[in-house]
């Protein structure tokens, strides 16, 4: 059995990201067989294992084509300069988070890793530190500019067609190219791995009712009701516009049914209300597979208080989950 | 002790709303003591009880100025001409349904009535009958401009500064004049009243990430972080802007907080998804009370399989509590 290799970023160590990777990995006990791989300094690593009462090893990475043997292993690179301390952001760390992200994407598109996992980083430690992105996904967007964002969890999947962007700004992006494209990326990023079936898009309309044919608003008779058809007829299991206040319920608790959602608050309202400790965030879209834990630095709590791993487990779970289905030559 | 009076329509003949309101009167046996007057024909009356295989007598209301005892009354109005069956919209329905509506609403504009309670009407049969308004809150918008829809339920309370618009052009009710005047009619619909105790009035933001100090939309800065300035500087317990998708989570579960929602389906999605058979809808910043359950006239079962009256139930209870509390005078 070949197994996924699977690069963790340790995201910025003023944050929770280091503690929760750790335990994730040495405390949940019940992760799947993979190569986990992180990237991330020696220091960084030990001062939180020392946090944690543990003495692990980690053995160094090195590119060793087919992994038939799961572990835990180190792409060993520099920390962050100077003293520094958990709980705020800093130029130095969001530089030293950057690089480790940015080391483990660049080995991804080498066809070196199957997965990314990334803890978070801080957009003000990576602003401090000149970084001219505002986080993962839109440093992955240069790259892949159809990336979906995507929030899966026990309860309920949500892709979003748009995420940081004004509300106004996101009204303009329901096109009908928007939209095939976001179908397509929903499907192909979803189809066998989501609920263990046969999926299905539930498409939420933009406007209330999903418009009433026309009455309030244009947007889901014009635009997303023709590009759903067309979807369909490209044989893509697509199905709405349905109005946004009944479209979420009918896809709670059935996790092959997918909501795509017109706008970030449509989707992200709905999924943080019903997904708790363990929603994890999948961008779609990509040549590899990426996930992320649903939370940030949480600064407030970073080395004071013990910090949850589920989610972070839930992360590192999904993305071997993902890359052993992916279909070979991902 | 002085009784509220409750007015009920009984909502479009071919929808559940005359079985769930007699299942809501006659069978839940626990509704607060108060005089409720039906508004409605006899001869619906009869067929529904009938079916129901009840026997009740209704005596007829007279306007009996302070009400001392309890009791079911009938306000006997016209009923649908013609043969009528249920399970469709039909122009007579739709004439009879507004009829007993509007005389409730005469009642209580004419100080007759502390409350009324509206059983569902058909959108569809009011428009084939030619009746100009969408349904019972446009009407009511006509004498009262400033009348703001709000849902109850055991988890969460939502109002709505817009409601059956256009997403685009809710956008564009976000003003410092409409949140001056919604967050007054909000405090003064809620307060002593939702909770037990000091409400407290949460905003939403309209962006993501309540537009992040408008990195993502400038609505929240500009306009709704000055607008909950003001309301607070003037007495009103209002917070915010707070992340959209965070706010709900800080209101489920917590009666005395509201989540004030800037557009339809930001509030309804989450009520939505929270609330299930017991959501109750009140109209705030009417001279009386007005409550309905938050279900349509259901043409697909009515008269087919037993309907649940629990949200009508709870219309009922919330109308006779919020009439008993609210101010001499109201």
């Amino acid at each position: 059995m070949i197994l996924p290799r699977i690069g963790i970023s340790l995201g910025d160590p003023g944050g929770i990201g280091p503690e929760v990777t750790l335990r994730a990995l040495l405390e949940s006990g019940h992760l799947p067989p993979a190569r986990y791989i992180l990237f991330g300094s020696r220091e960084v690593l030990a001062s939180e294992l020392k946090a944690l009462g543990r003495t692990d090893e980690f053995r160094p990475w090195s590119d060793d084509g087919e992994v038939r043997e799961p572990g835990l292993f180190l792409r060993e690179m520099a920390g962050p300069e100077g003293r520094n301390k958990k709980g705020a952001p800093e130029a130095a760390l969001g530089r030293a988070s950057f690089s480790w992200f940015e080391e483990a994407v660049a080995a991804a598109r080498a066809g070196r890793l199957d997965a990314v996992v990334t803890a978070p980083i801080s957009k003000l430690s990576w602003s401090m530190a000149g970084i001219p992105w505002r986080g993962h996904t839109e440093y992955l967007e240069q790259f892949y500019p159809d990336a979906v964002m995507s929030f899966w969890s026990d309860r309920l999947t949500v892709a979003l067609l748009s995420h940081h962007l004004p509300l106004r700004e996101a009204l303009a992006r329901v096109t009908p190219e928007a939209l095939a494209g976001f179908f397509r990326i929903v499907y192909d990023g979803t189809a066998g791995k989501a609920g263990g079936g046969q999926v299905e898009i539930l498409v939420a309309g933009l406007n209330p009712h999903a418009g009433e044919n026309g009455l309030l608003g244009t947007e889901d008779r014009d635009i997303i009701g023709p590009a759903v058809a067309e979807a369909r007829r490209a044989g893509l299991p697509v199905r709405g516009p349905i109005s946004p206040d009944v479209v979420f319920r009918h896809a709670v608790g059935r996790p092959e049914r997918i909501v795509a959602a017109m706008y970030h608050d449509q989707g992200l309202i709905p999924f943080k209300l019903t997904a708790f400790e363990d929603g994890v965030n999948v961008t779609l879209g990509l040549p590899f597979i990426r996930t992320s834990p649903d939370h940030g630095t949480a600064f407030d709590i970073a080395g004071i208080t013990p910090a949850d791993p589920g989610s972070m487990t839930e992360a590192l779970r999904l993305a071997a989950a993902l890359a052993a289905s992916a279909p070979a030559g991902l």
